[in-house]
């Protein structure tokens, strides 16, 4: 590892993280509910950490290693610092769930230890609202975009941190492409924002649900989540932005580049939306019986289907009651999750569709050795390496799962709520099934739990990797290079 | 399809059923239960069908697909009439649940509908546990190995029907190598039937688990299964021989030939006995508070993790009561499953470790991009096709798996039981969790569950592809050769 300049990188992210928390402090100020204090300390920890970009560096190369590792300290470090303002409050008074509630926002994850987050001062609860926000695209392609380098050594940070598996087209010129994206993101972070303000939310609900969809995040402000509304008109909004926060950002900027054609042919959005459709349409019909009326089933299916392809994890049904038929497809749709590009987590689309197609190609293969099958996306065919490292990539994430299922499971929890909590957080959905459903939380899982779920959100968002070469000794090494 | 070759061949099979309807007859005149004209009229059908051999055959090429044919709709055929005798003594009313209980016995699953197994006649139970002794090393190889074929096309049956991703070293000479796995798989039946005489056991007893352990099936003819004897040697014979019939039947005859270093070589063996040796010790030690003395653990620990890894599933403990850590274990011990090459089930030791071996070489090369890491086994580097093929039957294994969980879902059985019913036949367990633990059974699913589960425990049987290829039109359709 190049430890001068990983850290100096570190610091020049901590800087921003600064920069972030005048916003809760503003929000502090306006209401008054005495936490200005909490937020103007943070800011100070971020400014002192930030004091790493001083150190001087000799040599500016960075290793593939180097890039994970900046990515996975920076947002473990992150996460301990944003935790902060919950701890010095003594709102959230045990500092490991501090830092799993602020590694859930960052992450998109939307996982609670709040047993009642109504009872929570506004400022908090919309600086854990905004960290989804700021999580959703990505803290540090953010400091990229300000802290313009020049060279390409920041690539390797861009990959480690860009969910799929391909940094597409855009990313040749990417210092251009970042602020495409951000004005993407932040023009349908207004869109939504106004129209949730045109439905009779509050400026302040309207803005912590837009940042919680945006993010693809979850964090809500009433127990009852987006359910409390109990508004057609809301869960639609939502429902619908939820859909558009997890399409693949580029098929945006084809759009507002006149490309319509090659945005037509994305294929994984269609999948998407078919996957989307398919799963409403049988979750309603599993559900009518509950609701009375077919429409009423399909608001409901069809907020939490979207809710749960796109990782975000808001609720408007307790679906912890629902028949297994429709909670067996949200659980599966937690593992498929959104679009690459986009701010959801899960798998991803663009993998399932290779994973599905090279499982169909070797079936063929078995059973007419002789023919000759190419596997295609958007027209083009996929490259052997790619569906390599998309079949090693799910082999990783199964292994990943497996041991956070055991280490958790030394609680004692029910199966049920053992193995959809290691789900929801691994996939950054938020909600699971059991006791860690709609209307539960994460309160009661031990500390070593906490820490192993907060883990597995980090390795969800950051898809695997940068969390990975953390246990790897070589990583560790003092690069000869210095 | 050459259809005129399958049916001849399926024909001549089904002459093999009518001649291992013998010894449960002869058990039937000896226990005078009055079941004989129902075995009797059973090998009668048997017979008929056997008539499909006079089929005249013009063309004896055999394609790929057909051989994958023969297989599946030999074996469902063979548990349609292997149902017969259940259904004919009314001792199983539904025809559902005696195809789903013969399904069982052949895929050496050992699942069962029986509510109380110890009210069925003597012949019947020992015809169901003979199933799973025939189903072990497959009816059709031993169907081969009689009807000796000289030609190169009975590979294709061989191959759709020996566990594991590659005919081993063995397979060059097949026909004598058959004949010397089937004297180990009898050497080994019998040492372990006159053990358990030892025992105590009565001779009936110990046939009928004898063949339950052989075949790594699980049938047995108490409620409590193992655990009704409550013997401590009983439970080490059981679990040690269990873990013999998992291994990889070739080891056993390098032993034989005296190529002890060839023996010791082998990877999969040694990595089965460590994942074996350390689940029993953690689950000793998890469960050690239940059982007071860490001997007893230990010894409820070994039979049970021997039984799950190998697939079997016999009993001496509710581990449904047992503490969600180790019950974690033991479902990953389900998909693990045994040694190929063996007559369990599961995924198979060596596919998991390529699995694991490709995942552990794709974090390598994202972590040091331009390093060459080299997948071996037994000392020797895995081809890129068995890797591709390897981690294909997984995707395709999962695919298969969630289409079944869902189907079963449709129920509206609690999740653990759902989706471990799916899990202990897909993997030929036997029992799973909550309902259809080992103490429960699989009576109370629909009709059309108990279809989707036979299927399941046939695809596990046969390594999918030969149920996969019923449902392509590809296959049914008829080959222009003819």
């Amino acid at each position: 590892m190049n430890y001068r300049m990983v850290l100096h990188m570190i610091g020049k992210i901590m800087l921003i993280g600064a920069g972030m928390l005048l916003p809760p402090l503003a929000v502090s100020v306006i209401y008054r509910d005495g936490c200005h204090w909490e937020f103007v300390i943070t800011m100070a920890m971020f400014a002192l950490c930030g004091a790493l970009a001083l150190i001087p560096v000799k040599k500016r190369e960075l290793f593939a290693r180097d890039g994970l590792m900046i990515v996975a300290l920076a947002w473990i470090l992150f996460s301990a610092l944003g935790g902060l303002p919950f701890f010095l409050s003594r709102e959230i008074p045990d500092f490991v769930d501090c830092f799993f509630e602020t590694v859930s926002g960052f992450t998109t994850t939307g996982s609670t230890i709040l047993k009642d987050v109504e009872s929570v001062s506004p400022s908090l609860l919309f600086w854990r609202s905004l960290t989804h926000w700021i999580g959703g695209m990505g803290v540090l392609v953010f400091a990229m975009a300000i802290f313009s380098q020049k060279d390409a050594r920041t690539t390797h940070i861009m990959r480690a941190e860009m969910p799929g598996p391909t940094v597409g087209k855009l990313a040749s010129r990417w210092k251009f492409s970042v602020r495409i994206l951000y004005c993407i993101y932040i023009a349908l972070t207004v869109i939504e924002f106004v129209l949730l303000l045109f439905g009779g939310m509050s400026v302040f609900d309207s803005l912590v649900h837009t940042f919680g969809t945006a993010g693809t995040g979850g964090f809500g402000v009433k127990n009852a989540s987006i359910g409390h509304y109990d508004s057609v008109y809301i869960d639609y909004v939502i429902g619908i932005f939820m859909l558009l926060f997890g399409v693949n950002f580029t098929v945006y900027y084809l759009l507002i580049a006149k490309k319509l054609r090659r945005a037509a042919v994305n294929d994984e959005l269609r999948i998407y939306l078919g996957i989307v459709l398919t799963s409403a349409v049988l979750v309603a019909l599993n559900i009518t019986g509950i609701y009375g009326s077919i429409a009423k089933a399909f608001r409901y299916a069809f907020f939490q289907v979207a809710s749960i392809i796109t990782t975000t994890g808001y609720a408007t049904a307790d679906f912890d009651k629902w028949p297994v038929f429709s909670q067996m497809i949200l659980i599966f749709l937690m593992f498929t999750g959104s679009c690459a590009g986009s701010t959801g987590g899960g798998i991803k689309i663009i993998r399932v569709s290779i994973l599905v197609k090279s499982a169909v190609r070797e079936i063929r293969r078995t059973i007419s050795p002789r023919s000759i099958v190419t596997l295609k996306n958007d027209g083009k065919s996929i490259g052997t390496d790619i569906v390599r490292s998309v079949n090693s990539y799910f082999a990783v994430y199964m292994l990943f799962m497996i041991i956070s299922i055991l280490a958790v499971s030394l609680d004692g929890k029910d199966i049920t709520t053992t193995v959809t909590a290691v789900i929801a957080t691994l996939n950054n959905v938020g909600p699971g099934l059991g006791a860690v459903g709609p209307t539960g939380n994460f309160a009661d899982f031990s500390a070593f739990s906490k820490l192993v779920l907060s883990l597995d959100m980090l390795a969800g968002r950051l898809e695997l990797y940068p969390i990975l070469v953390l246990f790897t000794s070589a990583a560790w090494r003092k690069s000869r290079y210095i």
